[in-house]
C-alpha cells in the first residue's frame, strides 16, 4: 500500500477558475470593489481598536477607465499589502484573507461589516483581463510593491514607487471583453452591485456651482468647480435604526431603490434581527394587481451592503416575493441551489422570521389605524390571501387583520363578520351563511335581490378565492360561503318559512310543461319557485358546489383535479310562480305568442347572468329595436 | 524583480471544489454515470478501430444502493484504469482524461460519442460522500488497484483482487446526504439525467414470466425469472435518422419524454446538423393556449445523450421556448451566463438554425398538406405570431405559411388575402382594407353587418394581434386593418358613394339635439349617418387608432407607451337617420316617451358592444320584463 497527496495542477485549475468561478463575467467589478471596500473597512477597524496609529481620514474608492489604453483601474486607500502579504493572499489561490482576519479579530470585527472572500474574488479579474497589475503600499511602514500576472500561473513582483497607502488594481482588458471599457456599462454595473456599499465610490467628475455668497451683487456669476461623482449611497436607510427614520425617509428610499417606479408604497416593514441570525432590510407593500407573475423578483438581496441578486426565492416565503425592498444578511449561503436553500435550517428560520414580522406589522397597522388600513385592503389582499393558503404560520395570524369587505365598503374581520351576520343569516340548521359576489357589475341583479332581502353581501374577487373559502369552511364550524347567484334568493339561506304559491299544483304542471317545451333541456333545469310577486319572473342560477369545484380546478393549474375544469356548466332556470308573467303565460292561449314571451324572458334571464351572446344577442337587440320603432 | 508561479494550495481548493463545483449536489450521480459511460464507449472505440483484442461484448453500467452500509455503487465494464492511470487521472485534480483521449484519437473518436470531462466530474462524489473508493482493473493485462480517499487530500492506493475489467466506484455517503440512499431518489435522478444515455444502466431487478411454450397445456403456469431492470433507453429517437422513423415513432417518443402529458403533438421537426456545429434533436408543436408563460421550459437540453437542463433560454429563440422536445449538442457551452450565451457566436448560429428549420418545416407542412395544416392553425398561431414580432428572420419566411382565417373558417395567406379582398375592399384612396374581429361572439352584431354588406371578416384573436397588424401595415404599402366595430359599416371602407338621407338638414339638427339631451356627453359623440333603413337605429363604435394604441400599450407591459393604457375609452354613438326609429323620434311630441325610447335604444346599442352592465343592466332587464308581462 502506498499513500500520497492529491495534487492540484495549476495549469489546469487556473483556466477552470477563470471559466467557472462565476457564470456572469460582469461580477469581476463587484468582486474588486468589494475587496477595496474590505481593505478600507479593515483599516478603519484597526484604527478604531487602536491597533495602528495611522490616520483613517475619509477614504474613497475610485474606479477609472482608460479606453485608449484598454485599462480599468480600481483604486482604494485601505490597508494595502506588503510584499509578504501579496505572496500570501494573491499568490496562493483560494487563501481567504478575510477568513484569517476575522479569526484573529473575531469579537471586535463582528460589527465592522467586513465583506469576506478576498482571494478567489480577486481572480475573477482574469475573466475579463488578459493581464492584471497590483500596485500596493501597506499601512505598515514597508515599501510598495508591483505585481504583474498575464493570466498564466507565472507572475513578477518588483518594487514600486507608490507613496500613498492602499491598493491599485489595473486590468488590461482582453479583446473579448472590450464592452467593459464603455463608461455607461461600468456605471450601470456600479449602480447595480455597489449602489449601497459602505465606502464612497468615485466614478468620474462633474461640474457644480459654488454657493452664492450672501453679499453677492445681482449679476453675480456663480463659480463653477469640478467635483468627484460619488456613485453610491454608503448609508442606505436599512442600515439605520427605525427610530432615526421618518415615513418620508422610507418613501425616499423606495424611490432610490426603484428609480423608474412612480407609485408610492402602501406601507413598509423594517426588518432588524441580530440573533440567531443577522438580517436587516426594509420591505414595501406596493399596490398589487391580480397578475402576480409580473410583480415578482423586485426584492433585492444584499450581503453587507453588496448587491447579490434579485432572486430571493427560498429566502422570502413565496407569497411575499411580490413585495419590494431589500434584505441584507451575511447568513444566507450563496452559490447554492434553491433546493439546498429550502432545506437549510438557517434559511428556513429567516423565511419564518420574515413571515412573522410581516404578520405582526399588518396586525399593528390594522389595530393602530384601521381607517388608514381599510382603503388599502384591495391593493394588498391578493398577497395576503395567497399567504393564508400557502403558509400555515401566516394563516394562524391572519385572523387579526385579514378583511372581508362588503359590497357597500364595510370591512369586517372574520370574527366581526360572523357576529354581524349571525342574527339574520343563520340558516335553519344553525349554519352561518356568508353570501358573496365575485363581480359587483356582473352579478348586480343577484346582489340587489339579496340586499332587498336584508342580507349583507361580501365582495370576494381574487382569483384564488374559491380555495380560500374552501379552507375557511373547513376550519370554521358551521360556516358556509354561498355566491349570490347560486340559488334563488329565497333559498340562498334556507329558513323555516313556508312559501305560498298563487298557483295550484295543476297550474304549476301546466306552466312547467309550457316552459320546458321552449327552453333547451341541455344546460337548463327548470325549477318553479313561489317568490315575491315583484321578483324577476325568470332567473338563472348556478349551484355553488359544482361552480366552486370548477373554479378551484381552473386556478390549480394543470388539467385540474379530476379534469373538472372541462365539465360543462350547469344552470337552473328559476321560474317565479307568483309573478304576473307566470300568470300571463298560463292565460295565453296563442301558442306562438306564448312561445315568443317565454323566449324573451329566457333571454332576459340570460342577460342578467351574462349568458346572452353572439348571434342570440344580435337577434335579441334586433327584435327589441323592432319593439320601440 | 522576482518571478514566481502562483500556487494553488490543495487544502483550500479542495473544499471549494466540493462546495462550488456544482450548485446542485445531486449532479454527482450524473457525473459518475457519465464517467462510466465514457469508459465504456472508449473501450468500444478502441475495439472498433482494432487497438485492442479484448471482446467488447454487451457491457452495462450498474448502480446499486446498500442502505444498511450507507454505500452507493457505480460499476462499469469499460476501459478500467491501471495504477499509473489512477495516479494520472484521479490524483491530479482537473486533468481531463477525456481531453487527452480525444486529442490522441481525434478523427476516429469524433463520432464515438465520448462525453467528456473525466477528472473534475469524479470529484463531485465528495459533495455527498465522506469517503470514496475506486476499485478498477484495466483492459490491459495489469493488476487491479484499490484507491481510497476520505475527502482530505490524502489517499491510499493498494492492489485489489478484482478480476473483471472495469471500474467500481463506492461512495460512503455522508450524514448530510443520506437522502441519496433512498431507492426512489436514485431512480428519479437516473430517470432525470440518464434516461437516454447510450450504455444500458441497470438499477435493481424485477420478475418476468418466461414465454409460454406453444405446446403448453391449458393450465400451464408460466415460469417466473428475475431480470435486470434497465432504467434507460440507449437509442432515443433523436439519435436515429428521420428515414428510420415513422410518425408513430415520433409520437411514442413524445410520450417517452413526457410521461405525464396526455396530449398528442400537432407535428414534429427533426433537427440534424453536422456543420458548422453539431446538433440533433426533435421539436414538437403542442397545442398552445394564450397563456404562454406556463408552457415554457419544456424543451430538454442534452449533451451526447446526457441531460443538462430544461432551460434553453438563449439557445432556442424565445418564441420557440413554448415548443417541446429535445436538443442534443456538444457545442453549447455550459456553466456560462445567459448573457454570455446570447453573445456567443456559435450559440447564435444554433438559434438561427433552429429558427430557419422551424420556418422551413412549417412551409413544407403547409404546402404539402394544406388540408391538414389549416385546422391546426388556431393551436399554433400564437407562437408564430410572436415569432413574427420577435425574430426578423422568421418574419421574412412567415409569408409562406402564416394564415389569416376568416370568420367563416376560410384560411388565407397574406398574399391570398390581398388578392381575394382587392375587388370589394379597396377604398377610394386605393388602400386595401382588411376588416377583422377579435371576438366572434362579442362582436357578432358588427360582423353580421359587415358580412351583409358583402365584406370578408378576418378573425384575429391573439393577445398580441395589435402589434402584428401594426407591423404588417408598416411593411405592406396601402394595406390597412380595421376592426369591424370601429366605425359604422358604411364608413369602414370609404368609397365614393353618396349616402342619401331621408331627413332634411333641419330634421337632422332636431334629431341630434333630442338625442344629445338624453345621451351622456362624456364618453359618447353622437354621429348621424344615412344608412340602410334596415340597419340598427343606434350603434356604438370605437375608432380603430386609439383603441389599437391602447391595446398595444396594454400588452407591452410596464405602464405602456405614453401611459396610454390609462386613457379613457372613447365611443361614437352612430344614429341611422334612415331608420324608422329616427323618424318616430322626430314625430313623437311626448317628451317623456321620446326620452324613454332614446334611452332604450342607447341601452340596446350598449348591449351589442358589451357595455351595458351592473345597475344599468339590472334596470334594463327589469324594465323589459315589465314590457312582456
Amino acid at each position: 500500500m502506498t499513500t500520497g497527496k492529491i495534487n492540484v495542477s495549476v495549469e489546469n485549475i487556473f483556466p477552470l477558475i477563470k471559466k467557472f468561478l462565476y457564470s456572469d463575467h460582469e461580477i469581476f467589478l463587484r468582486e474588486l470593489v468589494s475587496n477595496a471596500t474590505d481593505a478600507t473597512l479593515k483599516l478603519k477597524h484597526l484604527t478604531t481598536i487602536g491597533e495602528t496609529a495611522v490616520e483613517y481620514g475619509n477614504p474613497i474608492i475610485e474606479v477609472k477607465i482608460d479606453k485608449e489604453a484598454k485599462k480599468i483601474y480600481v483604486i482604494d486607500q485601505g490597508l494595502g499589502m506588503t510584499a509578504k502579504e501579496v505572496e500570501k493572499y494573491i499568490n496562493q489561490v483560494a487563501f481567504s484573507g478575510a477568513e484569517e482576519f476575522l479569526e484573529k479579530y473575531k469579537d471586535s470585527a463582528k460589527d465592522s461589516g467586513i465583506i469576506g472572500h478576498f482571494g478567489l474574488g480577486f481572480y475573477s479579474a482574469f475573466m475579463v483581463a488578459e493581464k492584471v497589475e497590483i500596485i500596493t503600499k501597506s499601512y505598515k511602514d514597508e515599501p510598495a510593491v508591483h505585481w504583474i500576472c498575464d493570466g498564466s500561473p507565472e507572475f513578477t513582483l518588483e518594487p514600486s514607487d507608490k507613496t500613498t497607502r492602499g491598493t491599485e488594481i489595473v486590468l488590461h482588458v482582453a479583446e473579448d471583453s472590450l464592452e467593459f471599457l464603455e463608461e455607461g456599462k461600468i456605471r450601470d454595473l456600479l449602480k447595480k452591485y455597489n449602489k449601497f456599499m459602505p465606502v464612497p465610490i468615485k466614478f468620474g467628475t462633474h461640474k457644480e456651482n459654488l454657493p452664492v455668497p450672501e453679499d453677492a451683487p445681482a449679476d453675480y456669476q456663480p463659480e463653477e468647480v469640478e467635483v468627484d461623482t460619488i456613485i453610491n449611497n454608503p448609508n442606505p436607510a436599512w442600515t439605520k435604526q427605525p427610530s432615526e427614520l421618518t415615513e418620508a425617509d422610507y418613501a425616499d428610499f423606495y424611490h432610490e431603490l426603484y428609480p423608474t417606479q412612480y407609485d408610492e408604497p402602501l406601507f413598509n416593514i423594517h426588518l432588524n434581527v441580530d440573533y440567531p441570525f443577522n438580517l436587516t432590510g426594509i420591505l414595501y407593500f406596493p399596490k398589487m394587481s391580480a397578475d402576480l407573475q409580473v410583480q415578482k423578483d423586485k426584492i433585492q438581496l444584499y450581503q453587507n451592503q453588496v448587491y447579490v441578486t434579485d432572486n430571493v426565492e427560498g429566502i422570502v416565503p413565496e407569497f411575499l416575493t411580490m413585495l419590494r425592498g431589500v434584505i441584507d444578511s451575511p447568513d444566507i449561503p450563496l452559490n447554492v441551489s434553491r433546493s439546498y436553500l429550502q432545506a437549510d435550517g438557517a434559511v428556513k428560520k429567516i423565511s419564518n422570521y420574515i413571515t412573522r414580522k410581516v404578520a405582526d406589522k399588518l396586525k399593528s397597522l390594522f389595530s393602530e389605524n384601521r381607517e388608514d388600513f381599510e382603503p388599502k385592503w384591495n391593493d394588498i389582499k391578493i398577497v395576503l390571501e395567497y399567504g393564508m393558503l400557502s403558509e400555515p404560520k401566516f394563516y394562524e395570524k391572519a385572523g387579526a387583520f385579514v378583511l372581508y369587505p362588503t359590497i357597500d365598503d364595510k370591512y369586517y374581520t372574520l370574527e366581526e363578520l360572523k357576529e354581524a351576520l349571525a342574527p339574520n343569516q343563520t340558516d335553519k340548521d344553525g349554519r352561518l351563511v356568508v353570501l358573496y359576489a365575485s363581480n359587483k357589475e356582473a352579478q348586480h341583479g343577484y346582489i340587489s335581490a339579496a340586499k332587498d332581502k336584508g342580507y349583507e353581501v361580501v365582495l370576494l374577487d381574487s382569483p384564488i378565492v374559491s380555495h380560500l373559502i374552501q379552507k375557511l369552511e373547513a376550519d370554521n364550524d358551521k360556516l358556509t360561503f354561498v355566491r349570490v347567484d347560486s340559488d334563488n334568493v329565497n333559498k340562498l339561506i334556507s329558513k323555516d318559512e313556508e312559501a305560498i304559491s298563487k298557483l295550484s299544483d295543476e297550474e304549476k304542471d301546466k306552466l312547467k310543461t309550457a316552459i320546458e317545451a321552449v327552453v333547451p333541456s341541455t344546460g337548463y333545469t327548470v325549477q318553479l319557485e313561489a317568490m315575491d310577486s315583484n321578483a324577476a319572473p325568470f332567473m338563472i342560477t348556478q349551484p355553488e358546489f359544482m361552480r366552486r369545484m370548477k373554479e378551484m380546478s381552473q386556478t390549480s393549474g394543470g388539467g385540474g383535479m379530476f379534469g373538472m375544469s372541462n365539465f360543462p356548466d350547469m344552470y337552473n332556470l328559476v321560474v317565479n310562480t307568483n309573478s304576473e308573467f307566470a300568470g300571463s303565460i298560463l292565460a295565453n292561449t296563442d301558442d306562438a305568442q306564448r312561445e315568443a314571451a317565454i323566449k324573451q324572458a329566457l333571454d332576459l334571464a340570460k342577460l342578467s347572468q351574462n349568458l346572452l351572446k353572439g348571434e342570440e344577442l344580435t337577434a335579441f337587440v334586433k327584435r327589441s329595436f323592432e319593439l320601440i320603432k
